[in-house]
């Protein structure tokens, strides 16, 4: 993105985003309809909206084609990205298999894999390669992001592959915890999102 | 839980359990050290335990395990939880083929399916049933949470029979995105992921 946005206010943004492409373009909405779609209070809305930049607003609100134009303006978000794969275990199939994401927006490219033999077997639209092929193959294919669905113990080095070919962002579903100061790393952890689903449970009586 | 407490206070809590779980629980925290490792403002730490209840805290901070033993009570994260699966494909296998997660934490106990040569062919630990059994098995069983791995247009219908069933939370990772007044539902959306990535990237040059 061209401007510095609080993280808080990119995810909201993403969110609005992900909800406004159901939408029928025609549609006008208010900051408190919006709000209730996506579950985020309305003044939230419209401040983020105003720290992101000018948009043509009247009283009776946003359109949704243009609120949507404009946040896909705001992130690049029309320009097709390409993702590998590391990890070409079940989840990481679950991508291979499903190369075009979101109209096109994310195209998985290649898939990497410890396991020469299972890349020589699996039978796939996507390129495999061996995984310490990595970074050369990230650089020659120029792929912008990375997919880790590797066993925790593996996330690290993977990482470091990822950068030295050049990635620009990690989406991590490993249970191992990455950061870098380089470069946009997001974690995602599904025991963890069963533990916070656990937490909002009001008295739960619990018992196996 | 058994107090009120915002979602974000239980989304920073959650994670601070997660990186305390790899520690030593003997190591000893200050608000700004566990603020580095969550990548989260001391003081919004300070604050949330505060909100949270009483914690025996020194000058010197807190011990790990202490905290930990602090949330999990709170949260009752010791207390196991039957979850199961709706949707065996690659996804929702990779879960059935690991039924216990979090050492413990979550045990997957049945997996439901439309396709029913899928379920009888399937080699599994985990029961697989129809899905249109799905409700009175998680009645029988007493589920308490239910993932969803299905299409978009079967989520609807599918969180239907998991509330009929009696289940308390939804971890929803089909592209539908679901609400519910009655129960807890937290969806996760993969590309949704990838989208907000993208927008964490500064100046991101691109091009397939």
């Amino acid at each position: 993105m061209s401007l510095q946005l609080p993280v808080q206010t990119v995810s909201r943004l993403c969110l609005i985003y992900r909800v406004l492409l159901g939408m029928d373009r025609n549609e006008q909405l208010s900051s408190s309809k919006l709000g209730k779609l996506v579950n985020i209070p309305a003044h939230t809305i419209r401040k983020d909206l105003s720290v992101a930049g000018k948009l043509k607003s009247s009283n009776a609100g946003y359109k949704a084609g243009e609120l949507l134009d404009f946040i896909k303006g705001l992130f690049n978000f029309d320009a097709p990205l390409r993702v590998c794969v590391a990890g070409i275990g079940l989840l990481g199939s679950s991508f291979i298999r499903n190369p075009v994401q979101e109209g096109g927006q994310f195209i998985i490219v290649a898939g990497f894999d410890t396991n020469i033999n299972k890349i020589e077997v699996m039978k796939s639209e996507v390129p495999l390669f061996p995984a310490y092929e990595m970074a050369d193959k990230i650089r020659e294919m120029r792929i912008d992001l990375g997919i880790i669905a590797v066993p925790a113990q593996a996330a690290e080095i993977t990482k470091e592959r990822m950068k030295e070919g050049g990635i620009k962002g990690i989406l991590n579903f490993s249970p191992a915890i990455l950061g870098d100061k380089d470069i946009a790393v997001r974690n995602v952890h599904f025991a963890e999102e069963l533990r916070f689903l656990t937490a909002m449970i009001p008295d739960l009586e619990k018992g196996v």
